[in-house]
């Protein structure tokens, strides 16, 4: 048994994970699987970090190079995160012949064919498991044990932040504003919450999936995202009494026209295994042509989750370098699929208006809706707190997306409606 | 790229789909996954099968050594199921160099350790995905991305005919001999039901499944095993009135005293992700020490699902020896962990009774409960539509497996009960 060794960037919550499972674990990984494998240097730009988690300090440096310029190491781990410093750690790394297994969604969904090439060039290992989903596995899954599959769709619960916000809105009535505040007490959300309630998180991680499962490179920037800020605990109980759950959605489906992807909240139906899916859980949902439906469920975030991600593909990395195999399973990115404008969309829509409360508006709405070739399904008109408004609901049939943007915009401009407050998407995930 | 030719031992259910899957999609491994594979050699006893498939004539033989004797062949698919020519299937190819993929849950549940051994010995692979829970990937899952973890308890729905059964029951309060017929006369149980209804069919799957998470060989014999024949809808509506759900689970947990394994029915809370899991979908929930709670989800049985974890397993065989690394992945059983006897069992216990309806026969069971050290949390008696007859439903609270069965001996000694109708264990799977 070979020993490997290991440099590790970036001592932050997922870092310190992984070297407290290898402190616990290094010697089952022996007996168990057959792999030795040490982690020997450790770079942070803050020693303070090295400090708190006990390491050795010779092998602490807050310069990469100690990692990229020592021959003896095979694997280097990137835990930096982002597409700056994070990029350099990854391509010097592969160019220098070391493979990496890093968590970063953000370089993947947005460097990944570079990335992926500089691994291949190379002849290393390049692996991202812990980049969606925390410590689910999935890309392993899509990769390998799927591969047989012409994958239908990928349907995921991918944020954890929104789904733990959503689920206390639902279950207990809060707002955005209290659900995001129990949220950041928690330390479930950011100081900064952008990333997670605008789906911009969601959005790098179905870019990731949707490549692997189409085998066609989507990026984070052809990915349309909508969060989280509109939705009301009205929307969320008027959805309730028709059946229906909120969920943040990311989701990427094959299409004859291409790839339809896109993260926004989605009405799903309460007896789909998704819509059962509560507080910081993650799950994805996948559809294939042989497998037929699938769902990975799990915690998708957190300092041990993600690095069970990690560690595991750190294992795979020994294995391959063990075997003489590094590179086995390198990009599988050989189609070239256009990714689908979401004007093309047709699904139904949920429309929540606040509007004067007077004879003629309802119609008068219901008017700009059909002169746009939207056909109205179910209506609910309700009197608000508010002097004067009344809350009306629509959901319409199946129509087009841009026939619906144009008939909000004549609805906006109407000036018995004084505020579009939310449309919400109807999924039919079957 | 290397073409890698296979054989395929049994044209039943599962091997018809690995034939569609190649027809419809070898052209798409070629292209998407880099990998070449044709089965050019079939096998099976009954030549119509053959002809029924439109196979090349050429190709089929019902003499296995056709395959075993090609020096070409380097892959052998075994779909005929059963521990006997099965087995000698398996073997032979092992020893003639070539790698096996297997849906045997049966041969691996009981000669694992052999087949393991041999394709060790002969550095060869041998890849078992479909023998649990049909297309869900997740011994791969197991022995790979999770490979970090220490591995608390796998705990699944694995017999999607008894889960059916169940969930028929529960929804629409048929009895259970209504719900097999159902099962029966749509496809999803055999004339036979015995292995399903008995568990021993969720036992082989559970032995594989410990083996892998424990790293510790436990085999199909190992395992205790009740079925569902005494469940009866009055169980499920009792449970459902105190919150639980009824479900056949393969459970298998890491004690300090060795490894907890069996397969019952039990009554699991209905937060739990697994009392959701209806029909004929299969589950497996998965505790590790840094991933946390994990579930893999899917469809358990059928040609094409059972297909795609064999295509997939084929796929992975072909990449290694694409990469001249077969055997990478092993038998990683190295602990030698005891099983332990399930008298040493502690938890609760709903315990149905059929007693004369008199006064007194409460009391004179909750006595008998006591001498024999089980203390009882709840009771509810009804009478029943038979003459004379009330029915008693006690949950204790948590009593030793040994005290119960002492507590059942002597209840159903005692004249006064005519039936100990049920005895279902309440899990705490958190």
């Amino acid at each position: 048994m070979r020993t490997v060794k290991a440099g590790l960037v970036g001592l932050g919550t997922v870092g310190s994970g992984v070297v407290k499972i290898l402190d616990r674990h290094s010697a089952d990984f022996r007996h168990r699987a057959g792999v030795d494998v040490r982690i020997t240097r450790f770079v942070d730009r803050n020693e303070q970090r090295a400090v708190d988690l006990g390491l050795p300090m010779g092998s602490f440096s807050t310069d990469l190079a100690s990692i990229i310029d020592d021959p003896e190491i095979d694997v280097v781990i990137e835990l930096v995160g982002g597409t700056g410093f994070a990029r350099t750690v990854v391509l010097d790394a592969l160019r220098a012949g070391k493979s990496v297994v890093t968590a970063n969604k953000a370089l993947m969904a947005t460097y990944g064919h570079e990335v992926m090439e500089t691994a291949e060039e190379h002849g290393v290992d390049i692996m991202f498991e812990a980049s969606v989903g925390g410590g689910i596995p999935i890309i392993a899954p899509l990769k390998r044990s799927l591969a047989s599959n012409e994958i239908q769709s990928v349907i995921g619960i991918v944020n954890g932040t929104t789904n733990y916000m959503l689920t206390r809105m639902a279950e207990d009535g809060l707002d955005y504003d209290a659900a995001l505040l129990e949220a950041q007490e928690r330390g479930f959300a950011e100081a900064d919450p952008t990333a997670d309630v605008d789906g911009l998180d969601a959005a790098a991680k179905i870019a990731i999936l949707a490549s692997i499962a189409f085998n066609s490179r989507v990026t984070f920037s052809e990915v349309p995202a909508e969060g989280i800020r509109s939705i009301s605990p009205n929307d969320i109980a008027y959805a309730s009494g028709m059946g229906y759950a909120i969920k943040l959605i990311a989701i990427a489906r094959r299409t004859a026209e291409g790839i339809d992807v896109r993260v926004h909240p989605a009405m799903i139906r309460n007896e789909h295994p998704l819509a059962k899916v509560n507080g910081v859980y993650n799950a994805i949902y996948v559809i294939g042509d042989s497998v037929g439906e699938t769902m990975f469920f799990g915690e998708g975030a957190g300092s041990l989750p993600a690095a069970s991600a990690v560690v595991g593909d750190l294992i795979e990395v020994v294995r391959h370098i063990d075997g003489d195999c590094l590179g086995i399973i390198g990009c599988t990115c050989n189609e070239h699929l256009p990714v689908r404008d979401i004007s093309e969309l047709v699904t139904e829509y949920y429309v929540r208006l606040i509007v004067r409360d007077e004879p003629g508006v309802l119609g008068a709405v219901a008017g700009i809706f059909g002169e746009n070739g939207v056909s109205l399904g179910s209506v609910i008109q309700k009197r608000t707190d508010a002097e004067g408004d009344a809350e009306i609901v629509w959901v319409t049939h199946r129509a087009s997306e841009s026939d619906v943007r144009a008939a909000l915009a004549a609805i906006e401009a109407f000036e018995a409606v004084h505020e579009v407050g939310s449309v919400i998407r109807v999924e039919d995930l079957s």
